[in-house]
């Protein structure tokens, strides 16, 4: 017997949550609408929380009208479905961006967190070329058990939030900015070079797996811990239906 | 009053640990030795432990004269003076590496994990053209706080550690390799392209940062636990003195 | 007298299935309906199997309509026609893509494959991620002749699966991704640095080079041999019409 | 009659200043200390300035065994000469590095302005990773007519020093850094997408450059002012012998 | 109290004028109409006048619907709308253009510059492959406070008005160009190595980064001196409805 | 009095033939359809023969409209208006591709030289891996005073034909290719590393320069010899209208 | 019981001859010479012919003073020390080079083939702009199971040969060239892009894996035929002492 | 019988001169002395001028030593040597440096000139900053038959040139520059976009490229008519012994 269940085109991975704490998650690009309900499928089956990313909008109303309970954040272009695997909170974390334009992005790291049941904050638009706003706001995220940074252009507010907090900070660059960003790449070489010791990177856009580890990161340490049983998400009214 | 102590030609962050965790590590490329004996006077007058990287041969034993108990790793480049700020083992983490050239890079990882006193297993050697040899040693990773995994060439070894884990992966790429790894650019970009979730990324050669955030995470995940008071680092005799 | 036949617009190298052992194959992009299905008719004078590559819908309906009995498999964007030049079956090739994106590409390298009448296996989305996935179906590719691997992202599969086999492994990176996959750039650097012998590289998105240069592999293994005479290609149903 | 002078292998512009305001500068790599020397002696006939970068210590020496009131700065390597063209100091230039690294470059600037009569003030060590450094010396650069930014690694310091600032800023990106900084590629990119306004970049390790053009903006500001006729570089001992 | 003003999704800086001269831009790509108009609202109450740039034909027109006084360049792309912060025109800057394919990107410049009550000078299409055009027309530019020079392709007109001028010269490289030009790659790369010792640099395309920063130059060219109070915006009709 | 008519948007170099030998060209991209016939207009008043190139559809209708004998290239883009300044044939150049899908270009290379009156021979579709195929039709190009060699992909054809022949050959990379040839990069970078000596590149795509180079080599070689009166265009039917 | 042997450093994979065909080679940057020959000591125990590439002088000398009957190539850099566990010929590869300064990489290709028993025939110093010297010596490598080709600079010549033969072309980018040749990616680039359906690249220098792979394929070809007995390198004197 | 002469490790191409115009030439990077000696030999026999360029001083000294008629350039670092295969002067070319640091690879371009019996002109250190040089030696160079610029840092001064002349413009950057200059990338994609219609580039410090593709055109104007017999290279002592 194998821990693979085979769809029409896909190979599901129903082992993932035993060996990596998390089920799979569907990246939604490229696939057919049929093949990711049919995933859904599956882990809801085995009680597994379902959570798909990169959805167009068509493929997104697909999965609700099959289920219609599922949760979908039009900024983040993601859906969840939460078959009750887990209900208690573990871990806070912060998520940062830098100006309003790298939201899509953030909101796809808070999509993740709370299909982690993580408890988050936001904090945004607070981009260096205005020192101020960042201080003002520092009691926000400064207790967070890992910080997410999300930001385009020169990508330098990984780093002033790194020389803040004790935490591990995950920096995400974003695509956000024109010319000699390149995509993101500028961003990307300011986060990769940070002189902050507690920062890491991930891909260009890479909100889900932003949000993934510093939900691992969160998990790890409410290890032993009560859980909170309340709700937990702060600021965060915009994109969600 | 400020927290900045101005030594002759650097300005030493003495309130880095209550704001970060830990004192601020000396980059030695490029400065004098005598100016890194004077500020790891200035961390020991603090009760601070010390830690250096990057160090050239004539560095190292320019500061083990004035400071005969500090430790010098000379695979790592590095030298760490405790002052009894902390004893008790805090976390643990697993060191990965590919090949047998990587190895300078993960004793520069290791050596910041024992200046984090944090406990360290290093299994070394099993790149993913031998795919037996990472299987056969599992065992001892996959119960880690947390993993460095450090490789060079294609990079590939993170992404198959990362479906193996339930804890964060920090990838260090190395610049090991010929032609068209580019000096690390090959491994950097498999690595921030990993298809393993946990999989965040630091830069070419960072050993000391790749240890400092598994460390900060594997802290956290000890939160409120009972640190361990004996030793904990396992397999590791090569290149200390 | 030359061994060129000009078209229109193409000049025809008729002397290539001499030289080089099988016809030119039409790269479809760029080129009128028109002239493509000069070039085939020209072909099938000379009784030669025709095989086009990279076609628009529009292109395989013209084409489709020339000639009824041609096969049009819509994922590779490719037509073969069989005029009878060969029809036993020579050689065996594997070809294992990462993720359900890789599709396409594989399927242009299946269709190349099935023109040049060689037997093939595809294993699907086993990427390194989900390690046991590949160890499951080791024994679906580990006696083929040839294997090609496709992969994006970090295109960490063909080192992976160079380990397990002694055969050549061509690899052929796809453009999936995002960031700093560059458009698969970081594929294709991952593949050329890879750490296992076996491993060659073709262009981004080659099927076709990728399945061609494999079945003149498999040919030359089976050279001498009696070839198989029955139908040979496994579970590949999706996306032929 | 032109207004070129021929040396034996150079063209020297001896209109320059008229056209332009100074003199010419003498980039020393690859040239003959002789040819200097040559330079250095036609411009002193027409009672100019004199100034040289990139120095090796060699050329250095052999311009002062000539010129003994030569000044040499032999961390920045450049040599100046004054012939009494002007002595009353115009307009006031902050030069602001993130590491100790980036002296060298930094002291380029301030020669440079020395050589042009500015008033300079170097605010030392004060990187992004150690956020109050910046703030607790504001006072030393807010009342400047331009600032000098000189950063590597992730290059972020111009866009926090152009946040507190109404003038322009000039920033240096330098080659200090390792790995993915690509000799001084990543400060680059970084300071070009600043987001801050205000920012003007120039060539990595440019401190000629970004000290010139810092130079040009100050007299500005001080045309149809009073010169001050005092000293005026603060806190500059290191590297002038 | 703070001095950031919250918006729905932006997060305004209201300090900025007093910290860095101006008040803050809008940059319209990925804003709503609504949110820059409640920006504009927001100013316009504290009696700033407001700038926005990359505006889309749409975000203009309902802008321009809500507050009728304000100035849309539909060439430059921008919105400016004067609330009579200040009127008497200061310093003097002139935007040279190589090719009639840089205008939008000067128009940028232009109405930064005007926004800021700047008096400018238009010297349009005198690329370096006509030498004799420039040369016409130096009176135009000789006498400016900053000059801003907008080129693609070869970047080459920055180096050369860089030699006919004694002020500062900003660089604005423009995405002009096809092949090798990556897209305004090649333009910025030869600026930034301009053998002119007065040219710096800002991003491609980045018309309203070279036009700030010139209007800060002029502006402290100006200081002590009387402002004009006459018009003062020569040969630029094009572009402004 | 100036050699430069300014048009509503240009500034029109009428001095170009005198210093240049050729009249300006109009480079049509981002140009008003108006401005181009303006431009004709004059150039048309002073006898000189006019050339557009990179144009649309509709720039090319709107052009023939007002220019009837004008002649469009529909495959070059182009539109060339002889006004009787030239009718002798002067040099003889050929022009040699690849394959079918750098045509466009090599026609943009023709028209130029047609405008030039120089003699063009076509040899089409003569790529490096049919390698009779290019020595079959030597004789169509070893006696011509420059040969332009357009070939995207590898770009290995100019090597091969400077093999052959004595005279400059001018090696045009186009943007064609997928994957790795980066729009054209890999043949420029195989082009510039040519170990043939007699090749020089111009940029990507650049049919125009290509051509222009070859016909005032062309017209070089005939300095003093009589001019050919016939007509001179071989095997060229394709594309015009 | 593993089937990995660990040495002081180096974990030898003495499974790999069963699972790949041939035994683990060493590559010796960065490897002590001791470290080698204890690898090189248990694969003999295990009756295995060992193979170590990029070996310094002094390594190689260590090796053959413990390991006498070795061969060393000093152009190569390899030591290869057969026991006797093949010594039938198989299969017949021939290798390529453009120039002679591609030799030494040409070399680490013999010398594997070597060490596989294959047969291998040299074809020297026939580039694309020679082209009747590869025509000259076609009878050399037309009948061979696999050709190797290495060249730099432009990298035209695996095009040309793939022209010419019926079996796969392993192409080999050397870093021979300068300038814009970035150190072997123009010649990478080039045979990636190559038009010639049956050439696979492998990374830059990559000698070994060029003849490793080439030397798998041509043992396919002999698969159930009579290996030949007799010797079996033509040309090939240089290099070897 | 064939036309090539197998050296040592070298094959000769003597055909070279009947197809091609000029025997081969010999690039020394990389080439033993002997071997070098041995292919003048040979040529010498076949009574063909002969020339060799990156040649160390030891090389050089060895080839004097044999030859000792030759002429060495020190600068350039090339050796000719004239059998008498030709001595009339054939075609004048202008070789223009843009600084002092560009002259070695101007020298390999008029030493190559001088090879094939080209009058040439230096015109040196007359870069784009100091507008006024050029034109004041403007009639040393309008009416050569071609044109060699040589330029590092932004490569402009082709574009500048080229706006003066009627004939080709053969461009060659240098790696003269630092920084963003990339070792001669900047000034390379300066002159591949540059907007003078008659620049055509060769690779970076392709100083033999650059000469013989412009003595290629020199010679093509000077058919029929007249060559002259007296000496010809203007203001060119520098560098020969």
């Amino acid at each position: 017997m194998t821990n693979s269940a085979h769809t029409s085109d896909a190979c599901v991975d129903l082992d993932r949550r035993r060996r990596c704490g998390f089920p799979e998650v569907v990246f939604g690009e490229g696939k057919t609408t049929e093949s990711i309900i049919e995933i859904f499928g599956r882990q809801t089956d085995h009680g597994e929380d379902c959570f798909a990313t990169r959805l167009s909008a068509e493929q997104a109303a697909g999965i609700l009208e099959r289920f219609p309970s599922a949760i979908h954040n039009t900024l983040a272009r993601t859906v969840r479905l939460h078959n009750g695997s887990e209900s208690a909170l573990r871990g806070e974390v912060a998520v940062i961006t830098a100006g309003t334009s790298d939201r899509p992005v953030a909101e796809e790291s808070l999509e993740t967190l709370r299909w982690m049941n993580c408890e988050t904050t936001l904090v945004a638009d607070v981009g260096v070329a205005g020192p101020h706003r960042l201080t003002e706001q520092r009691d926000d995220f400064t207790n967070a058990d890992a910080v997410v940074v999300v930001a385009g252009m020169e990508g330098a507010l990984p780093s002033v939030v790194g020389g803040w907090v004790n935490c591990p900070v995950i920096a995400v660059p974003t695509s956000i900015g024109y010319g000699a960003s390149f995509g993101g790449v500028a961003a990307l070489l300011g986060m990769l070079n940070s002189c902050a010791s507690n920062v890491t990177v991930v891909n260009i856009d890479a909100g889900f797996k932003g949000g993934y580890v510093a939900g691992l990161i969160a998990r790890q340490a409410r290890k032993g811990k009560e859980p909170k049983s309340e709700g937990g998400n702060r600021r965060v009214q915009t994109g969600i239906p």
